[in-house]
């Protein structure tokens, strides 16, 4: 594997599965690999779980970490090509992800979308230029349009835990006060795609996602039909794709509640965090037994490391 | 130990100095103890010292410290339980610190006095809810009411200067513009108590710290009397504790002076700093030979040190 | 060697640039050097090539570094003696530097000039307090009046591009939106002083740089002039130094562009980055091959990394 920025830049979800829940029961058998080499970690926006996480795979692998908050210690970056660069931007991207490549063996960017530009957010012109230019790996750790390491943590963690073969998994849109990405849930979907699977996604009417990328995934517009019999309940809000950006509903309806849980058949309750309680969930859910949200950021650390440890071996 | 967030957390504060003082003589004996171990230090706060110094034991110690400014780089948190959060506070601290859990072995935290609120400092929300929830060790790099890794570095301090068995040893307010939190002081009361010492607090009238941490030790109104004869002249300002959080004396009587020092036992001159020069001390005093607030400092490492060993002894 | 502030600092340029070359060679090859040492990074200023290089030369070498942006994590610091600091101002440098020193081995800083405040840029404050409190080395990662560190990779450059002996080179002045500092031209200037080359320095009339540093180098005014069979142009905007940190012309007259660099001897382009593309330079240049831009980034590796090797054999 040369870069991961997509879910799909895996050869294969399950073996990759298999193996992370294979390193994690000896999560320093790899610590020789990353030795003498070096990833750099740019943060364009906030991060908790990612950054603590990914740079405890790091370490888990003998790799050294350079942490970098991009916005705030570096320089604003232009992405277009051909500007008179006269204004508010001092760097471009073509020098900045060459230059970052020479001191780096891998580089790992946060970027989040705009929700302003649709075509750039699905352009992804963070990402991309940085694959483009820099020449190194480059690890996604949350793009405009995806968050595959969130999704690997995902999987791992439903393997876990799943108790049939074939387990009901409906993801399901929760009300937020603010403007939320999409990243989550688009590659939440493009992991589910690769699963053997009943997956429902459910959302109010207007909150469709991409439907390049929900393609043939099923859609219920009624939450609680949905929930029926799901082994797996996976919440996360997102703005309106369509009226791109958008808070169209944040009344509670479809908030999680035990009751809505009820319907489920004994269903674990996930979430990427960090969540709102009593706005995204109830704490009567998020408090409950069922609840898997703790395990799946523990998750993130092995996410990483299979992914790094992949992108080591192929450097 | 497993916590380390009040000096009388040591089973020994004399042995714990004097194992400090053996540390440092060979401050690398212990190489080997965090090997393949994570400290998480958060900073909810600004650091120098206590920044630098913490992570200068960790390296010591062998022990992978990650550093993460919680304000600016991670996610606002929530403290209260049951709360609707739908305001600007987008993760409970229920999730943040289960979860910073996962990622390290120990996690340190900064998180100063709101000095608004003197209910929820005295709780000690930040701290208290990270023992509770995130079942790992936590460390005390100054909380809202206590700073006892500098308090134990003073210990140390004193230790290593003093010249006779039960020294003579004030804490005096000194004047400064700004309102300061009660922390130092708190902690540097807290350890006295525990020292075969002749101890004074000075400080103006209506500058009495928490009567639930000072207990009998004995206040003295007049400074200069209290100077008389002391060893040690410990040195901080606080704001009003009664009326929590203001500034009611900013005038110059109470800064240390080298006339007032002159009317110590060659008394040395101590401050946790930072300390602003010709406010709450002269130069002609922090300048003086009697003046050992780097020494102190410098101790600011095997304080931490010896507490971070005695923590990964117990894990 | 004891601290690296100035290009003058090296013993020889020549045989440092040879020892350089020779360690990019096989970067490993002092790996033991720094072990158990730490470096702090003191950043007051932002940083990408310094902040990455830096890190990477003292990972090289086996060094721990500390890295922290002093303006939003530290205190805010004074540097004149003698004030009552009742201000905004919360801790001298005299402790600030005696403290970190507690800490450290050595101490590296970045701080750009006011360009408002001539005499205390060019008393290089920050730099100078220092040297003259912390009692350890330091590098200059930048100071109001110089970044010498540039200026040997620059060097560097330049040693493994030429094709003559005695190679023709221009500092070229470039047109910029923004007021900026004359650190990068001055290190080069005094760098170039140190080599046997045909150096000329072209800006517009009213951009002359400081004649102390200047003294006997070439100028000349007509760039195009100037530009006549260059084997490097080294372009880089500087704000006005007589009219103290004034932007007198921002037209593009004086931008790089293809036809200026064929007047040369098929030369290359270098500068420091980051670069504001079609404002300084054309992207038919930046993007020539004879455009060494990024082999002079890389080259910030080897520069820190002689320069803390030279620092670290002489602890």
């Amino acid at each position: 594997m040369q870069h991961y920025t997509n879910i799909n830049d895996l050869d294969s979800l399950k073996k990759t599965v298999e193996e992370a829940v294979e390193l994690k029961k000896n999560e320093l058998q790899f610590k020789n690999l990353g030795k003498d080499k070096t990833i750099c970690l740019l943060f364009f926006n906030n991060s908790l779980r990612t950054r603590l996480s990914t740079q405890k795979a790091a370490q888990n692998l003998g790799l050294n970490a350079i942490v970098m908050n991009f916005g705030s210690e570096g320089w604003e970056l232009e992405f277009d090509d051909g500007v008179v660069m006269n204004k508010n931007k001092s760097e471009h991207v073509k020098e900045a992800a060459k230059v970052i490549a020479q001191y780096s063996d891998i580089v790992a960017i946060r970027a989040f979308a705009s929700l302003t530009d649709k075509e750039k957010d699905k352009a992804e012109i963070v990402i991309e230029n940085f694959k483009k230019y820099s020449g190194i790996p480059v690890l996604n750790m949350e793009s405009a349009t995806g968050h595959p390491l969130q999704a690997l943590a995902d999987a791992i963690t439903m393997e876990e835990n799943k108790v049939s073969h074939k387990p009901k998994v409906v993801l399901s849109w929760a009300p937020h006060p603010k403007a939320l990405p999409h990243a989550v849930a688009n590659s939440f979907i493009e992991m589910m795609q690769l699963q053997d699977a009943d997956f429902i996604i459910t959302h109010p009417e207007g909150y469709e996602l991409d439907s390049e990328i929900t393609k043939n995934s099923k859609i219920e517009y009624n939450q609680k039909k949905a929930f029926e019999n799901a082994d797996f309940v996976y919440v996360k809000n997102w703005s309106s794709f369509k009226e791109y950006g958008e808070v169209m509903k944040s009344d509670s309806d479809w908030m999680i509640t035990a009751d809505k849980m009820k319907l489920t058949n004994n269903g674990k309750f996930m979430h990427c965090l960090p969540v709102r309680r009593n706005v995204v969930v109830a704490d009567e859910v998020i408090d409950s037994e069922n609840s898997i949200v703790i395990q799946q950021a523990n998750n993130r650390t092995y996410s990483a490391q299979i992914v790094l440890k992949k992108i080591l071996e192929n450097l």
